[in-house]
């Protein structure tokens, strides 16, 4: 029996649910995993994240390379030891990042050389070098070693940066080898072209891999560019494997990937939104530094049982935002990320029981109603 | 029956260890407040500090009164509530921080009017408003309003800062009036000068209070000055009456102080000093920040049974201290809570299986010895 399983449950529509079996435990699907950049949610211990419903965070190749550094992560035993985290890790391959973060890069077709951001020395990923590291760290989903082009671009890059990204996923799955109890996903490119996606789709099955990512989107394209791409792109994957999007997303991105066949998603926006006084509610969008909430003695979301609407009232969450508070990130952290795995066991439910559409419907209507009427 | 009381349950040399019952709960003494300024213990939830075991938290009246302000905590239903800690509370009387936090003060027999470091409005405290401010907060052990002078300070200004503060603690006993199950605890003055000390004692027992803070101490006079201090001031306090020594302090000078017959402390060590990468241990301070611990896979003391030591190693904590991650704080901070409240009930059990002297003989040369030896 193979270490590692995707078995599909129900499907409704393009919307799907089911469960990533992998040593370290299962993950349902549609999954939406934290982000751990630095080996921490900003703001969160690792049991209250997991309190939240995050059955996989996803950590960050090219920050746990720079600091602390790979070989160090190993040595102490790997990142879910590191971190204190024993469910499953799924790591980026570093390509995204650096190229939005790092200085002085130079691509070549052997990989990418750089120096960090945070001390300025000097490194290099190739795909080989990625899995290496990803394989340092011990994820249990690693991913393929690519190149993402910023949208817009014109057709000529796109397709030659896909096609190197196709050589570097032959290279990383090389590279990876045969590791029992670990998942290699490819990732799609092809920027918005339908045929250049098909292209890269067909080259990623041709190599092999346990799951498939689709790439290159939430880059500044937009939510309508994105759902464009998104009616087309999941359905020339594999249906029998995860399909994950990358870096998305908002509620409505999320709930609309979910429909249109995606089954993973990450996104640092619950956290980071969470540190600077944004809370996401049923009802949209909350600003907790507005002054509307001085003296409201209400919780963020009545319904939400999270240890923040539990414990808080808007009064307070205002109170620590203004005075810069550490509590003020944790709690809305919290509340942020609870709301966002709610939102996912929502959908799983809807689609197990082949009401989707209904579920998307009554998302959207509750969404856009805006937040509750000061008192 | 009183809603309050003090028990004293057994006496070692001067060291004592007995309980403070209110309707909120039962506070051990000797008792380690931990300091949630601004309506939060920094770094930590609430839930948290708890499970350290602390009993009771100090609150600062200064920072509440300007924000989010002392009317706005009433009406949403007293600070209790408002910041999610339902056992006792203490608060100071915003006194000692107006003279060191706050702009242009005006000292007058009546109290002192100041502008407020947050956003420069003005404002007055006396020690009819500190009265009312604490009320409204609905703090369970209320602070006299006093005037602290900073040491060294020759006498005649010790003396008659010692007399106007004794005329405002008769002013804060009048103002406080009866109010059943909250006690209100008197503030010895009178700098290191064992006659303006014992004149206070005299006027605040002649006033009558719940309790007894011994003020002005930890203003810079050296840990020396404050124990031969100490050596007379507690025992100029009633014995059958709670002995309170305000904002100490590092770990030797809570056991030198407990030593000296002194029950209650506070202070803003152990979570500041969370922070800022420092870690209090059995065998003194430890600096994460160290590159030492860079690699070292051992917990920060493998005897502790705080979150931090049994989920993180040094390495960790090195790696998220330097990455300013908030993560840092929160654990060092649960450790220092932790280790400062695991010291006073070893404390609290000395001095009832009449051991003191030896747990404070063992102590001091554990603490001595120094942390372990790198790898």
């Amino acid at each position: 029996m193979a270490l590692t399983s995707f078995s599909l449950n129900a499907r409704d529509g393009r919307a799907r649910t089911g469960v990533i079996s992998t040593p370290r435990g299962e993950i349902r699907t549609p999954a939406f995993m934290p982000v751990g950049t630095a080996a921490t949610v900003k703001g969160m211990l690792p049991e209250n994240v997991r309190a939240t419903g995050a059955d996989i965070l996803l950590g960050n190749t090219y920050h746990l390379m720079l600091r602390p550094g790979a070989e160090r992560i190993a040595k102490l035993g790997g990142l879910h030891k590191f971190m204190n985290w024993d469910r499953p890790i799924l790591t980026d391959s570093g390509g995204f990042q650096v190229m939005s973060l790092s200085d002085l890069r130079k691509l070549t077709e052997k990989g990418v050389t750089f120096r960090s951001h945070v001390d300025g020395s000097k490194h290099e990923l190739t795909p080989e070098r990625s899995m290496e590291i990803q394989k340092h760290l011990g994820s249990d989903i690693v991913m393929a070693f690519d190149e993402c082009p910023a949208l817009p671009a014109d057709r000529a890059r796109l397709e030659s940066s896909m096609q190197m990204s196709m050589r570097w996923a032959a290279r990383s799955r090389e590279a990876f080898g045969d590791r029992p109890g670990h998942m290699l996903f490819g990732i799609q490119q092809g920027g918005l072209e339908e045929d250049l996606r098909a292209e890269s789709a067909k080259a990623l099955i041709n190599i092999g891999f346990d799951g498939y990512a689709v790439g290159g989107l939430a880059v500044g394209e937009g939510q309508e560019a994105m759902f464009a791409c998104l009616d087309f792109a999941p359905e020339q994957l594999p249906v029998d494997k995860p399909r994950y999007l990358m870096g998305v997303g908002k509620p409505a991105d999320i709930v609309g990937a979910v429909a249109r066949g995606i089954d993973m998603m990450d996104c640092v926006l619950p956290s980071r939104s969470g540190r600077t006084g944004q809370a996401w509610t049923r009802r949209g969008q909350v600003n907790l530094r507005n002054a509307r909430h001085a003296d409201d003695p209400r919780p963020l979301d009545e319904n939400c049982s999270c240890p923040c609407c539990r414990g808080y009232s808007r009064a307070y969450l205002h109170h620590v935002v203004r005075a810069k508070e550490m509590i003020a990130g944790t709690l809305l952290t919290w509340h942020n990320l609870h709301y966002y795995q709610e939102l996912m066991s929502g959908m799983r439910e809807a689609i197990a029981e082949q009401r989707f559409a209904a579920f998307q419907k009554s998302f959207e209507l509750e969404f856009a109603s805006g937040d509750i009427e000061p008192l």
